[in-house]
């Protein structure tokens, strides 16, 4: 009887998923587009948290975030600030939001502006900063603002206009596409970037901004396989929002770290967080890094992998595990693993070296629980002090007690229905 | 003793192979660039051929030739003047030059210009018309015109102002990335174009030209996924051709056909070319069309197949078999397969699913013919008559009789040099 239950919510669950048509409408304003946003409004990656216990990169971030607003001077002002219960901190997750790595989003932020056309519901991120000391990875220095404010002035202003120029953009062709051409949508994104690009270089030319502002536009794009990124976990967001609130589904359509926590938010269990403490991750770390200098896990980039692509996609970019470690073989098994563990397979998301199957799509708390078998995870790791950055790539899992957690409250919620 | 001397002379033709530095430098002109071209020559793929002896897509593109170089009014007048013996029509090959399917090339056309930074021998190749009815497939009517006009007056200048910006290409290193992204540089070359666009769209950019038509020139390579193969091709040209000339070597350093007659080039037995009638190619073919309505083989994009990619690459390119038939399974066979017929595995071009082994490259014709496997060469499928264009894509071999020729012609050399 209740199994019955849960199979219709399930299927219904993952009907809204294969369903979603995430597309690219438009790059806004946080303050302007995102739903609840104030100028004291700091968004971060993950499940809630006070700042009293973030780790360093998210603490770094909302430092930057908050100098980067001229809420604050300097580290100091911007600590006291912060502490001073001033400042709304607030999930990304709780605003239609998603953010890479610490995923500090703040009110003067551009971010694009997605909408999965079958349900109506908008998802948002800001615009990917590139490599090195960026505020994504808790760097706060002169020159991580100053990028911040180019992008503001410059970026979004020229990539505005080119949307506006060649209308929305289907997302999730897109990322049919790139999954063909050896990316996984969340550490490789190598061809996502290409693509995106070649679509909008001939609107980005027919704007009215200088030769040189446009041309660095591109050059920055050019620079940095990651961002398309940005663009991949929104689209996955606003695939995975309307799978959430189904009563007695099983469906995790939430996972987030906010680099001390790991939270999954599963669909029958409406907008309750699941947490346990992040792990660290096990990947190859750049020249003079080891794990002892990693955060735990952090980003909402997992939410990759809750639509069934990034690690759950490995088989289709093979190329990654030089970046995360293992062997092509270790890919192939991570995705057919992955199959264990999900109620379906993609219907647009299909991997070439398994004979275009579809890759394994919308993870069901009762079969990780069944078979032991937890999410694989590819990920960038962030030096644990703020100002770092990036110190390697690899592999990780949500911590088992989220999903015990999240059983344990679903059968009590049974139980009090009946 | 002779087997010593074939060794070494392999030895030193693949070791010209994989030390080529294949590298774009600019857009010129025919005429101008490439040597030995004048007025009144056309340029076309494959061995040497006679007018009467062409098939209907390479006449088709010899008539168009010869309307856009003004030295006819009409199909009426370009074939008789193509008759009369005053046109000089010669092999791409013996001009440092490729060309994809009918290959033909005059003197107005704009070219790529490639040096193999190693040896610093030039190549050239026309830039990629597009799908539809093109010249390349024997389409000559006014659209096809006016199409090859807009290239040479917009596409080809606004090209070579941002090559100039650019600076030179590192065509090996590009290569090397698009086959580690689904492309196999012949039939599938959609990540190269990427890759391309984003590599010169800042540059285009910057250029003096107006907005509509650097907007353009970047939409029309956006629209044609093919764009890259007239640089995967003149990349493998000036790649193979130091290897020729090697006494006793039994590398094949050209593959190419005119769509009547199929011709290989052996290292040790220097311009001779070894040809046989061209075959019918094993593919899927557009709705409307069967073999009935194919040209036999024509081209000379299987020097991407002499270079170690296209075909051989196919395990790189999963996807490829959805436009040519076959399965995954069969995409991983046929490049394993090539391993023993070929000198050795290529050091820059990696397959991800053969754990990143390196693409069998260097055909010998003592393996082909003691194995009796023959080179496997992903290609498009001319319709038989001139004007009609592309009507499917398949899988197609040399013919053994010019391995066997090859071979007799190297024995002979042999005994005469004894």
């Amino acid at each position: 009887m209740i199994q019955e239950k849960i199979a219709k919510a399930n299927e219904e669950a993952i009907e809204r998923v294969l369903n979603a048509q995430p597309t690219l409408l438009a790059i806004g304003k946080a303050e302007k587009d995102i739903p609840g946003m104030t100028k004291k409004t700091v968004l971060h990656a993950g499940p809630p948290i006070t700042w009293e216990n973030m780790s360093g990169p998210l603490k770094g971030a909302v430092i930057g975030g908050l100098i980067y607003e001229g809420l604050a001077r300097d580290e100091k002002e911007a600590v006291e600030l912060a502490k001073s219960g001033e400042i709304i901190f607030d999930s990304c997750h709780h605003h239609s939001a998603v953010g890479p790595m610490a995923g500090v989003v703040t009110a003067s932020m551009p971010v694009w502006v997605l909408e999965n056309k079958t349900f109506g519901n908008k998802s948002y991120c800001t615009l990917n900063e590139g490599l090195g000391k960026v505020l994504r990875y808790g760097a706060y220095s002169q020159e991580v603002i100053d990028r911040l404010k180019w992008m503001e002035n410059v970026l979004a202003p020229v990539l505005k206009v080119a949307l506006e120029l060649s209308g929305p953009i289907d997302l999730k062709t897109m990322i049919a596409q790139v999954v063909q051409m050896g990316d996984e949508g969340h550490n490789r994104n190598k061809a996502g970037t290409s693509l995106l690009i070649r679509e909008l270089a001939p609107y980005i030319v027919k704007t009215q901004f200088t030769l040189d502002e446009k041309s660095e536009v591109l050059k920055f794009m050019h620079s940095n396989d990651h961002f398309f990124l940005n663009l991949t976990m929104p689209a996955c967001k606003c695939t995975m929002d309307p799978a959430g609130g189904i009563k007695y589904s099983t469906l995790v359509y939430t996972m987030a770290r906010n680099g001390t926590e790991f939270g999954i938010r599963v669909s029958g269990l409406g907008d309750r967080w699941f947490t346990a403490p992040a792990e660290i991750i096990d990947g190859l770390y750049f020249p003079g890094y080891t794990t002892k200098d990693a955060n735990p896990d952090i980003g909402d980039s997992c939410i990759t992998e809750t639509t069934g692509i990034g690690g759950f996609a490995m088989a289709a970019a093979i190329p990654i595990v030089q970046f995360v470690g293992g062997t092509p073989k270790d890919a192939l098994n991570y995705t057919t693993q992955m199959y264990e563990i999900t109620l379906s397979e993609n219907n647009a998301y299909k991997v070439p070296a398994l004979n275009f199957r579809g890759t394994p799509t919308g993870i069901d708390i009762q079969k990780v629980l069944e078979t032991g078998i937890l999410p694989i995870i590819n990920t960038g790791i962030a030096h644990k002090n703020p100002g770092v950055g990036q110190v390697g790539a690899g592999l990780v899992h949500p911590p088992q007690k989220c999903f015990e957690d999240a059983l344990e409250a679903f059968v009590e919620d049974i139980e009090k229905t009946n």
